[in-house]
């Protein structure tokens, strides 16, 4: 069976960051796919239970007869079975490596932070998780220079790894702004990170995908209700 | 510069089962390396802080004047770097995402269980930390199935990426069971795991690098005496 004739499938939600990643790497490479949206308050699929019985977690790429889990692996996947150009992972190893470094960072550091900036309990804790956020953020300032070397992205003139891992953070970066009332990204701090936050949401792989700041911050509304036990907005 | 006059380094500790990673990786390659041991409890040496200023953390490879850091990302690294046979990862895209996948279940849910066997606060933690790795142990005995496919290792007929990333917790495990008295691997439920992780422990590329079941207990038990405030043994 020729490639193109294989059905493609993400199992997801719209509003997750992770999900996002396949979605988006999947547009990088012009493949066309179903999107089944999860809807995870209701309870979760049979096709989701049994596609990631490990994790349960969305997001899921169904490929044919087989699933991939796990948003990063799941970028990965898609770039060597659609291996044609745009590569999404660098040629150099030492690139690889180090865009793959900063990708669990974001995931198991940075994005927990910022999380918390919107539910802390107790002033200490928000300024803790406003000083982790805004550190990792001066980091990943340096990393760009670094990796995108003059170019408009981390993966120099296309989106690349760690643009995906790190933009699909962008719209609920911009929530947290918007519903705190701080800049995170900001001209004095993080000039290249600020430019390169609109380059991203606006490419064409990308802005189908990337939720309005709006929509998401009802949407965060909603959990943060439903996290104190109240009823949700219909 | 040719590839074999570049200089490999790895810093890291002889207990650490992610500093065996890299070992293993550079071994399975027969890539010379000079191990550099840090001596943690006295404080980290310059050259760690410089190399992984993020996370401060051992392993990392040091190739000519380039650091690598965090261990998965070190064995990918140098699979693409020395990237004649045998190849540590395989070469179809689904097999090597599903060792991918497994590799970050092991580093976050198994091993933390594992660990807390030995460490927990009170009969129920306990519990349902043996649990946990048992349950774990279950899952991999069905994946050795499905990724050996009757060969000797998850890798096939080599050692690869998913026998990598497992294999080096034996050591831990074969502390765990020895402290504890339980047995872990069993011939009547891990069946294919007990055997493997025999041939794991005995392979040319492994034997010189896995530790000592005694030699990992005794040190155990210091970090154990450490950690309750009691001078370690000298």
């Amino acid at each position: 069976m020729a490639k193109s004739d294989v059905k493609v499938k993400v199992l997801g939600t719209w509003s997750s960051p992770f999900v996002m990643r396949a979605r988006i790497a999947l547009n990088i490479k012009s493949v066309n796919y179903e999107f089944l949206q999860e809807r995870l308050w209701e309870g979760k699929s049979e096709l989701l239970l049994k596609s990631n019985p490990v994790h349960r977690k969305v997001p899921v790429l169904i490929h044919g007869d087989k699933s991939i889990c796990e948003s990063l692996i799941i970028v990965q996947y898609i770039n060597e079975v659609w291996s044609f150009a745009p590569s999404i992972l660098p040629s150099d190893p030492h690139e690889r490596a180090t865009s793959r470094f900063w990708a669990p960072y974001l995931d198991e550091k940075w994005f927990p932070s910022l999380r918390t900036i919107g539910v802390a309990q107790g002033e200490d804790a928000r300024k803790a998780a406003i000083a982790q956020v805004e550190e990792g953020l001066l980091l990943l300032e340096e990393a760009f220079g670094k990796c995108s070397k003059g170019k408009p992205f981390f993966g120099g003139d296309q989106i690349g790894y760690l643009d995906i891992a790190f933009g699909c953070f962008l719209g609920w970066l911009r929530v947290t702004e918007k519903m705190s009332g701080m800049k995170l990204l900001s001209i004095s701090k993080t000039p290249s990170l600020l430019k390169w936050a609109d380059r991203f949401c606006s490419d064409i792989a990308v802005k189908d995908v990337m939720p309005e700041t709006e929509k998401l911050a009802e949407f965060a509304k909603m959990i943060m209700a439903k996290m104190r036990g109240a009823a949700p907005p219909k």
